[in-house]
């Protein structure tokens, strides 16, 4: 399984539009490549908050802005990529082993966050410190050559 | 099980706040009575706008507005009620064979539904008449005498 910033992509959310209304679906295995074991949402963000800097070593997840606009700052041992979501319809897969924090665009924003699994401090880094210094240990313990997404 | 307005009520979701911002999380079986098997969330929805009229044979739901206000007005064969979602951390569970319709209280609504069952057209009454008609017949059937709900 790729990890970092090359194990996350976008995603497109199954949608239907009438007129202003969107209805947007996702499945568990079919929409989003895992079971949905846990849902959370954060609102109330507002621009100039710099929130959820924190990285998962196993975790997948799926983020999505469903109200407003939120960019997505991802950041692994060989670069940074930042990710605008501004359309419920569009995701962001988060794999396992990026370090991400959110840098709301709009007053009020809400995330929607589909999860892998259920709550497990165990998974989490909480220090980009010991992130970084396990994605370049992990890296170096790979045989894989490093992709050029060095930002 | 119960079923029709009966076997719906309220659900706190679990969550934090942090100023202005409020982190509330839901996990399969754990918070919900059920594996989350699908999430949709429905955006745009404006007051005037009348949406979602149908019921379920079998489908549990939990209904959360995460922006914004919207009424949820609930009929089964013995009456109605109406009831406002205007807070993300507070959300609705919906049990089977029960009639529902949205009713957005403030532009830009947004929606979100946790679901125990992937998408099932089999599942659903898209005619009111169908559905009463079912519900009365689930009533007579049932030796349970009804509980006084009648809106």
């Amino acid at each position: 399984m790729s990890w970092g910033i090359a194990g996350c992509h976008g995603v497109a959310i199954r949608h239907h539009r009438q007129e202003a209304i969107g209805l947007a679906f996702a499945e568990g295995r079919r929409d989003v490549p895992f079971e949905i074991a846990r849902v959370y949402y954060l609102w109330g963000l507002n621009p100039g908050d710099r929130r959820g800097e924190h990285a998962h070593k196993a975790l997948q997840q799926v983020y999505i802005c469903v109200h407003g606009a939120i960019d997505v700052v991802l950041r692994d041992d060989l670069g940074t990529q930042r990710i605008r979501l501004d359309k419920p319809e569009q995701g962001l897969y988060l794999g396992p082993m990026v370090w991400r924090h959110l840098e709301p665009q709009t007053p009020g924003a809400v995330l929607l966050v589909l999860a892998s699994e259920v709550f497990a401090e165990s998974d989490y880094f909480r220090r980009q410190e010991d992130y970084l210094a396990a994605a370049t240990e992990l890296r170096r313990a790979s045989a894989t050559p490093a992709p050029g997404n060095a930002g």
